[in-house]
């Protein structure tokens, strides 16, 4: 059935607004593989075809939008993306719970289990074991029967997440959707709606029905806007009401700062940045005034209950994480990550999938050790990073700040990272900013995949690397993350097609070209037997001059187009 | 006297070019503070003022074109910059040899030493130490008297160099200059002159006489071109004249690929990406068409002399960089260090200054390794590295995948990071890829620094983070490293004036405001005496209701401009 509840009837974009941004990334093309174990079910790839006649398949999280295919469905943003999960094999429950994390420990596989394992090219064992360790989570609403399904684990390719979301101040429900849509193309692997203004239900069932990819959300938000904004009026009720009628959307994953414990607040007073999270400062000053524990942490096992009959993913999030270099690995940060480790025991208890959400701002040297504590006290729960930011000093510059300790705490085990934008500190986010975004993140991404020597990582950047070498400018530019710029980039200074086929770039101009002389090079040695150490010092000294003759010539008058 | 050799005047940029940015950056202004021991000397320093009356002193290298006081010089291209060292103490040799090398291990402490030590912050005994073991540099040529010396070592701040140059088919003088005064407007340490296509000599003329940061070449581009290009018609003859006329002109540093051995050659040739370097290339092409070691090998010890002359510092060039993840940390490159090695001690036996050049194209978990490797085979002379881009797969971002192993290698010990900007791979940087570059390099360096626990670092990050807790916006665009963007952005979605002063900002709107709520709930928990764990645990309920009624609501109804 398609869920096109009446509050998305009502708000409908009128339809000139009804559309997105659709078609294949430029050089690649939609194609589907077939699922292990599971006839009938395929896993989306984008398949980059190169000039000479190979290809390579990467993982596609763009969903139905870039399949240009005369058979593929047509996109209608009123009548939702199909939703295949409806058709897939529901194992019955294991000793009553019906969670991914409950199947995974009973030793039964899923669908969802096949489909992420054939996703990431490994072992169905492997998924399963890791679920059933809690050391990864596939974040998969029963009620979002849209989604493609993608597992968060170190064991596996390190994801990342895009926030969108309007505020009081900006932002219309087609932005919101459209930014959804091209999140997901330039590969965000699952999205947060983080709105906070009008028309969040709204919003958020129009993102849902049309999103391929997981969809989190962080509810006290919209509990806050139920109350008209004031924290001390918040109630157990409300927010409960909220988590239901959010899981009942399909929302995938949720974050919950039930960590900011009264004790911890005064731990903030000295800090040069205090409280940064929305989530937390709201929880903060419930707190206060009430002066009791949050309805969060009383309520947690209830909490726990909800989300399981959805089989909706907690992320635990850091209401207290540093909100600058100062702040980082004090005392107030590390004491709410050994409350949400006890969460996370609970939390797994009630068959509830779980991830912790980390800061922030932190220098190069204190990143390691936030892994290495979230390892210790959260039993591995895939740890879900925002940047960090490795410096204050950038504003305008943060998606680089962040890249920066992203890769690096990544790298160190952290299994998603949350992007930021280059308005991070500034104002909302764009479309453009939401593209540099995600482009920034894959970038930290699989910089750590290849630190982490992930099986597939280097196949694309040889790939890549080959092209480059031997001058297929369209390979290099469709083998890249952002095609579109590349070429643009190259066609800023030499704009000519003949430009694309030359053997030299603007760089040096076509005397100077190292890869080229390189080339020739090589192919002299290779020519001449030369390509080994006592090959060369055996001195042919006779060779040198046949190679004056045909070969150190290199400047054949090759003149840009 | 100001050197305008023919050739410069003859080239000189008709009226209307001669312009250059010039003026303070937003929220600074350009302050001078005398040089201890040295009567008279100052050195530059971009004072930010604060709305709170205070002030944070940065290190400045944008030289006299951000002075606009009213006794600053008037710039004059034409005229160049004024000659300040000209002034300066130069001590008697040192065993024969004027070098800041051998003066320092002689014990003697030049003008130079004293102004980078002042310009540091550190004892000038530190500096002097540093540079006699070898393990910094301070590139100043003799023949460069408008330069403000600066020091390249791994005890000190992390240096960042930023290249430009003309090829056969882009660029002019004119917009050469003015890219030499952006990129040290916005924090360039050093510059590197790459040109390799028309008027090469004047164009460095021009860059020289009007630059305040010292200016590095590749003399092998220029000494190509007088053989039209061939690099089998390369002579020592030839190359020797050419180094000698940039050291005449006043180049800082050159970089000399002496470590491509014949017999390292055939490592390259199963390389995914061969021979990188153009000056690499240039000369692996030399030696095959020979069957010779290059010139540059064979007549190091005359170039150290011809080097010593000048006090012209060494950056051994790592000809045979891995150009890709593949070939990274491979046995060519790693042979060639050994040689570079090999060469320190001689160029140093000579009383020359050296650094070394690195990589290039290196993931994560193989940086670390290139520091170690470099510091037990060089003596420990300050690393100059080219990023390392930690993946390929990013052509129109590798500023980015650039900057995460930039900032990596630097905190390793790397002490001067050479820029990438987002054209690298597909075209020449213009002006304003030359900013993104510098910023986004300056952000490694800075990220390096803190890691290090440089003393001096964490004093703007924290002033930034105070200013942005305490709303005060223009404080915080002010201490940004790019202040204009930082606005600009900004005014995007909250552009009038007053919302550079309101309590909020148009990520979260008026009622959501973390760092607000924040505010008042350390305002509460301080008037209350909660700032204490124990305090906060004696539990007063009675408080809760006084906060309710003055404190919880802080949502007062600021509504954004």
């Amino acid at each position: 059935m398609n869920i096109v509840d009446d509050a998305r009837a009502s708000s409908a974009p009128s339809a000139e607004h009804r559309t997105v941004t659709t078609g294949p990334i430029a050089g690649s093309s939609k194609h589907y593989a077939e699922v292990p174990g599971a006839p009938g079910l395929t896993v989306p790839l984008r398949r980059v075809n190169l000039s000479n006649g190979e290809h390579l398949d990467l993982y596609d999280t763009s969903g139905p939008y870039t399949d240009d295919s005369p058979d593929a469905p047509p996109i209608d943003l009123l009548a939702g993306l199909p939703q295949p999960r409806h058709a897939w094999t529901r194992p019955a429950p294991a000793e009553g719970v019906s969670t991914q994390l409950a199947w995974a420990k009973a030793g039964i596989v899923t669908d969802e289990m096949r489909f992420v394992a054939a996703r990431e090219g490994v072992d169905v064992e492997l998924v399963r074991s890791e679920v059933a360790r809690g050391r990864a989570v596939i974040p998969a609403n029963r009620n979002h029967p849209e989604v493609e399904p993608m597992i968060i684990g170190k064991a596996f390719a390190v994801k990342i997440n895009a926030n969108i979301g309007n505020s009081a101040v900006t932002s219309s429900i087609e932005e919101e959707v459209e930014k959804m849509v091209w999140a997901a193309r330039w590969g965000a692997d699952t999205l947060m709606d983080l709105s906070t203004g009008k028309d969040i239900h709204e919003t958020r069932e129009w993102i849902l029905r049309n999103s391929p990819i997981p969809v989190g959300t962080v509810p006290i938000y919209q509990a806050l806007e139920k109350v008209k904004g004031d924290p001390a009026a918040l109630t157990w009720e409300v927010y409960r009401d909220t988590v239901i009628e959010q899981c009942e959307q399909g929302v995938d994953y949720v974050t919950v700062h039930a960590g900011v414990l009264l004790r911890y607040i005064p731990l903030t007073a000295q800090r040069v940045t205090g409280i940064v999270s929305r989530g937390g400062a709201i929880m903060a000053a419930w707190c206060l005034a009430h002066h009791r524990e949050s309805f969060l942490y009383t309520h947690f096992s209830e909490l726990c209950d909800i989300l399981r009959s959805y089989d909706v993913t907690f992320s635990l999030g850091d209401g207290l994480r540093p909100g600058s270099i100062a702040d980082a690995n004090d005392a107030a940060q590390f004491a709410e990550l050994r409350t949400l480790g006890e969460l996370t025991t609970i939390a797994k208890s009630h068959g509830v999938q779980v991830m912790i959400e980390g800061p922030g701002h932190v220098p190069m040297h204190k990143i390691v050790e936030n892994v290495r504590l979230e390892e210790e006290l959260c039993e591995e729960a895939p740890f879900y990073t925002l940047g960090p930011l490795a410096t204050d000093i950038a504003p305008a510059y943060d998606h680089i700040t962040s890249a920066i300790g992203a890769a690096m705490i990544a790298q160190a085990g952290t299994a998603m990272l949350c992007y930021v934008t280059p308005k991070e500190h500034l104002g909302l986010p764009d479309r453009d900013d939401v593209k540099t975004g995600v482009i920034t993140y894959k970038i930290a991404a699989h910089a750590a995949d290849l630190a982490k020597e992930h099986p597939r990582a280097q196949e694309r950047d040889d790939a890549l690397s080959r092209a480059r070498f031997e001058f297929r400018w369209h390979d290099q530019f469709a083998l890249s993350l952002d095609p579109d710029t590349a070429r643009a980039f190259h066609d800023e200074t030499l704009p000519a097609e003949p430009a694309k086929t030359a053997h030299f770039c603007s760089m040096c101009g076509p005397k100077f070209c190292s890869m080229r002389i390189s080339a020739d090079v090589r192919a002299y040695a290779e020519a001449n037997g030369l390509t080994t150490v006592d090959a060369i010092e055996a001195g042919m000294a006779e060779k040198s001059k046949q190679f004056e003759e045909n070969g150190s010539r290199v400047y054949l008058p090759v003149s840009p187009a």
